[in-house]
């Protein structure tokens, strides 16, 4: 065997490539893959910016998708915002540039946290038609309209046709004509992708014209703003070796405990003294920009042992039980609902997030879901689960997904639900945190963490057991009612028996037996309808879900 | 509601993230999830680059790998190879710049194909322990060693103490020290890895010194360097209408019409005409550097209306049947095993691919796998699918790949399999691709394209019916056996009767009767025993299953 091809020869191909490149190849991995499923990421990337947008400005929002069919498989989508509008020196890297955006740094709820998205539209336009998009801005400044390009081989944006545009009417419009897309109106489609955000965004208009023509508007469900997300200081359980030295060392502090007490949450002089105790060789003295990788080490090891009080949680934004019923009865009008907001809790030791969860019976609930487009691809069946990371409808991937994982875990048969696929069940979950650890580039699923499993297995246990004792309670009415009939059948020959032996009339004894009968009854009706309500609160109090607790029910 | 967040204030945080940071911020997205999964990602890294360097260089590979525990969750990592070497000069660029690499443009068949790989594991070390990773190399002109780090702000590499060595053996070894990983013997751990790795690679010698000092060899099983695949032109159905502006525009050629002779596989003067036939208003006498959109268009639809030559095939490079037959019957000691390589075929017009298969029962096949590693991370099933790509195993996220969908589309009873799950039978599929579109950065899981799926399908249901034609053979087996004892049960009575009717000796009646009926039954013993293997060139030459032959056969 020859070594006759030298290293030198295998080398002289060596490259480097931006990530606009990668992107260009792998664009199934930002989420272009079917017709379908890439024309719901175009609307997904952009209305997702669009309420972020709106949400940082504090604007309800008013977006509106425009689509039109231009060839096969080709089509222009518009879509347009109310919000605080886009500064022209910034508008070319927003929609041209993989990984520059607003929000990959900072710790604060966001949908968007990536810096791919609107950049990865104008890439797939480019590579399927050829052509730059539009946007049209008007910011407090400016008024302008220009299309925006971008450079493959440099990951930089090419800004043509900058014009002033006669408006003032505050937002953002985004314009683009792309290929190998198909309009569909399926469960991975526009139309239900839209339905979901409206869903877990009541406070926002959003208006769909679709290929047809035909127009929707989801109209929204309440006029106040969530409560904004607020960007917060990092929890120290939170951050690990390489994050300190990486805050240390761009740090101006001229003192470690200062840099400490700045940088971090809930860090404390107090705090700072109890390190000491653990880690006393460590110099809190020193610039933090000399700190060394084995000094961070030591302290990220002495936080772990020390009592915090849990992270800031100002950071979150969630949907609010109030509006997730409200939501859930305008969509699937279901017989029984219950809805629970979990206690904010963390993973990865410090990273906060709020699980919440429905689960809601009969209705339009637990509608089948095709499980082959019209394209003729599969597409994955994701049952009668709703998934929403940061208020976004999660469509792809659920077989990747902590909520997928979580609730196939949960023994559905303890709460009533013998066969969770086929009965008319619906889970709803979202999952809100300033950093959500999605599993792939196209975040449409949530990566398997073991706590973020257990956490949303918990939430969705709460609202089960609330539906175990309406199931109950149903099944119960049932039985009574059996029973009642049974009973009433016997009355008019108890009373021909009664009268003859007390010489009272009959009918006066059927009569007064009747209502004897309906009286209980109708007590022991009500009293099952108020269980599955009341008992509400007090399961929200119990602790967590036990084996006895569900089985003491049955 | 005030609209008093203007967007300048919101901007003023907008910046551009290297690739680095935003892998290090995502590395699950690069496979570093949960500590096994790490630890094994840090290997399949590094055995893909060696096997991958040996190959180009024509070097029949002999890789080590050395465990060793530093602390709790932190070990050594030392992957050795006696590859061609890496020029001193490239050094920096292939261990720590993310998207650097000789593979990520070629159009040829490799295990790498992203340029992400190998860095990932020096910003993973980076992060876990905050140390550079030790490189010694040693080619036809150098060797040295040196340390090499990642600056994760700028993606560039940071060389230091790089010093001659006293070495002529060529080769290459890579030491680092990596934290938040754990050695573990399960399913998903290292050994496994390199188990399926070596049944992939029989031509490779692959020994592993895991942390206990416990030292296993898999011996190469065949001492012949598989083809190797060649660098090929691309097809024409394989390009997309960016593609070829691309090439276009990079082109020094005078005339489109010998651009596009030179730049594509089966383009030829008489093609030209063809399209010319087609596109008549295109001009084929411009330079290509000056092709506009709307041509590139026109040639890319006339290109699909012509038939053309399948893509050259030098390209690929499989394991080949023999091999797989070998290390199959090595690892999984099965009572029946069969195994094809299928005709190439083409996915997205015009990428070459190649599905081999095989499916074994009995034996070791069909193990159950752990759900759950020790470190309590819930791991998925992959049941009894051996999952490869261009001869990598696949041990992650099965439930997103194209193999696990075909297969799960298959109806197992049509086969003689029951219950898929149960059954000792354990299935191989290899891809091989010049391009295998991975869904994920990580490599763990092929997207589920169309082309893909069908043809892994038939590869799978070729297979499938000569298992059930020996499984057939084992119950029709079965069967004669119990016929068999049953008339020797009667023959010691009939031989009496006999007897006594003809005046013949009881024993010798009773002997010539055994003879006569061993002699039949061994007789159809024979030809079911033949018949399983005799049937598979028949099999092989069958166009698709059909279900009408697939139930002829029940």
């Amino acid at each position: 065997m020859a070594e006759n091809i030298k290293s030198e020869e295998i080398f002289k191909e060596f490259k480097e490539h931006s990530i606009s490149e990668f992107f260009r190849k792998n664009s199934q991995m930002l989420g272009y893959s079917g017709k379908t499923r890439s024309l719901t990421t175009i609307v997904h990337e952009y209305v997702t910016n669009s309420l972020d947008a709106c949400e940082e400005a504090g604007i309800l929002p008013e977006i509106e998708v425009v689509i039109k069919l231009l060839a096969e498989n080709k089509y222009s989508i518009k879509v347009r915002d109310n919000g605080p509008g886009i500064p022209s020196k910034h508008v070319g890297k927003v929609f041209a540039t993989v990984l520059a955006g607003t929000k990959f740094h900072r710790y604060i709820q966001q949908r968007g946290q990536q810096g791919i998205g609107a950049s990865g539209c104008t890439l797939f336009a480019k590579i399927t038609t050829g052509k730059p998009i539009t946007i049209k801005s008007v910011n407090e400044k400016e008024s302008y309209e220009c299309n925006v390009d971008l450079d493959i081989k440099s990951n930089k944006p090419l800004i043509s046709e900058m014009k002033k545009i006669e408006s003032d009417v505050r937002g953002t419009e985004v314009f683009g004509e792309f290929g190998e897309i198909k309009y569909e109106n399926s469960d991975h489609g526009v139309y239900e992708y839209l339905k979901r955000t409206a869903l877990s965004n009541p406070h926002a208009t959003i208006k769909l014209l679709d290929p047809e023509g035909k127009e929707t508007v989801f109209i929204r469900a309440v006029n106040e703003m969530p409560k904004r997300p607020k960007e917060v200081k990092p929890h120290p359980l939170g951050i690990d070796t390489n994050d300190l030295i990486e805050f240390a060392h761009r740090s101006h502090e001229k003192k470690l405990s200062l840099f400490l007490i700045e940088t971090f949450s809930r860090m404390t002089q107090g705090k700072i003294a109890e390190i000491k105790a653990i880690a006393p060789e460590i110099n809190f003295d020193i610039e933090p920009a000399k700190m060394q990788w084995s000094d961070s080490e030591k302290l990220v090891k002495a936080f772990k042992q020390i009592k915090w009080m849990i992270p800031e949680l100002d950071a979150l934004s969630t949907i609010g039980e109030k509006q997730i019923e409200i939501a859930i009865k305008n969509i699937l009008n279901p017989k029984f609902l219950s809805v629970i907001e979990r206690k904010p809790k963390v993973f990865r030791g410090g990273i906060p997030f709020i699980v919440e969860s429905g689960i809601a019976y009969g209705g339009e609930s637990g509608k089948e879901i095709s499980q082959i487009d019209k394209d003729g691809n599969k597409i994955e069946a994701e049952g009668n689960v709703l998934r929403f990371a940061n208020k976004v409808p999660l469509l792809f991937d659920g077989s990747n997904c902590a909520i997928t994982e979580a609730i196939k875990g949960i023994q559905w048969k303890r709460y009533g639900i013998n066969n969770f696929d086929e009965e008319p069940v619906s889970i709803f979950v979202n999952v809100s945190s300033v950093y959500v650890p999605y599993s792939g580039v196209g975040k449409q699923a949530i990566a398997k963490e073991d706590d973020l499993i257990e956490e949303i297995r918990l939430a969705v246990m709460d609202c089960g057991r609330i539906l175990q004792r309406y199931l109950n309670g149903v099944k119960s009415m049932h039985l009574q009612e059996t029973r009642y009939k049974t009973i009433m059948r016997y009355i008019s020959q108890l009373s021909k028996d009664l009268s003859e032996i007390t010489n009272m009339n009959n009918k006066e004894i059927e009569n007064s037996l009747k209502i004897l009968i309906e009286k209980k009854y109708s007590k022991l009706f009500g009293e099952n309808a108020d269980m599955a309500s009341d008992q509400k609160n007090n399961e929200l109090q119990e602790q967590e879900a036990t084996v006895d607790e569900s089985e003491e029910a049955e």
